[in-house]
């Protein structure tokens, strides 16, 4: 898909292929849909990007994307807010709000340590993690970070640093002390024991847990 | 994904997920990484958009999409100008100028004929089609649409128009006639008989052409 018999067509199938994911082919498609569409769709399509570089804010408390500067959950009053979960991405605020079983705060990394790609612990918001621990007079941080060795890397970096923060503070009342624990991992609800990979399995087995009835 | 923290942040990806075969989940990877990226970069993804669709014509004469009233190969006088091969779509006039095997015109016909998805032969460029025979003095025309069955019917329908149109004309000059083909259909160059599907191969047996070295 070299020729194209239009610029214009040309430049729109390039800057939809910038996107990750979207290949020539595909943008191609796309662009002609939109071309098949009535004018206001794709005014109303444009627009839409447009409000939402110039308008979106990144929550100024744990840096969820959000219409203002604090987001409704860091200002929600109905939520536990002396629990924070760490996340990587905007994505993982929402997968895990949609579980509906945490009912405490975020805070969202904006990725996580990855020497291969460049990314080290002052690329991540870190710092401003271990900033809200005493203000907010924070119980408990949540590790809610992938399962891989980048994910791990940075759970470890962060308990470390949280973990010196809270030893380096002068001690007020004993009982004061920060729990942090990370996510349950395991074979997933529903798959057969025989198709989950060696290495889940086994630490599925090393960190048993308590059968409660 | 039903709670997303920012009302701007939903719009932009309603709207990229009502592109074909974009679901909510890349629609708002796709927002967030537009997100990341500088405002001019932005800008120039919406501008695109917005002057393709306000500036793009689509050729007067064989409906291809074009930033002129008439397309470059509709105007050129280096192509054969008495051919035409009719196709569905944008998409395949570029694959076949990719091939570099075709040098005539084109004729694009917005689609084929679909009774299931409520399209008839009056909502296809057939006529126009039909209307270039005369004026533009054409000697063959070559049907390069789909082998579906959907093709096939437009194949037929475009036949017997070309045809019935042809013996209505007052016969000028006996040798003046028009040729109707077909683009070949059959194995895929590269592929193993065995993979093939029977129909295919079936066919590919009762069309063979006469080996010449």
């Amino acid at each position: 898909m070299n020729t194209y018999p239009s610029i214009l067509l040309s430049k729109a199938v390039d800057q939809f292929a910038s996107l990750p994911g979207i290949g020539r082919k595909t943008a191609l498609r796309l662009v002609l849909h939109l071309l098949r569409q009535p004018q206001k769709d794709v005014e109303a399509f444009t627009d839409a990007l447009s409000s939402l570089k110039q308008d979106v804010h990144y929550c100024r408390i744990c840096h969820t994307v959000s219409d203002e500067e604090i987001c409704p959950i860091c200002n929600s009053h109905s939520r536990d807010r002396h629990t924070i979960c760490v996340v990587e991405n905007v994505q993982d605020v929402m997968s895990i709000e949609n579980t509906g079983q945490f009912h405490g705060l975020y805070h969202v990394l904006g990725g996580v340590i990855s020497p291969m790609d460049g990314v080290g612990p002052s690329d991540l918001e870190i710092d401003s993690l271990v900033e809200r621990i005493v203000p907010e007079k924070i119980k408990e941080v949540i590790l809610a970070l992938p399962t891989t060795m980048e994910g791990d890397t940075t759970n470890f970096y962060i308990y470390k640093r949280l973990h010196n923060f809270i030893n380096a503070l002068p001690v007020e009342g004993e009982e004061e002390c920060l729990k942090i624990s990370q996510i349950a991992r395991g074979v997933a609800i529903g798959n057969e024991l025989e198709y989950t990979d060696e290495i889940t399995l086994g630490r599925s087995i090393v960190n048993r847990i308590e059968f409660k009835i």
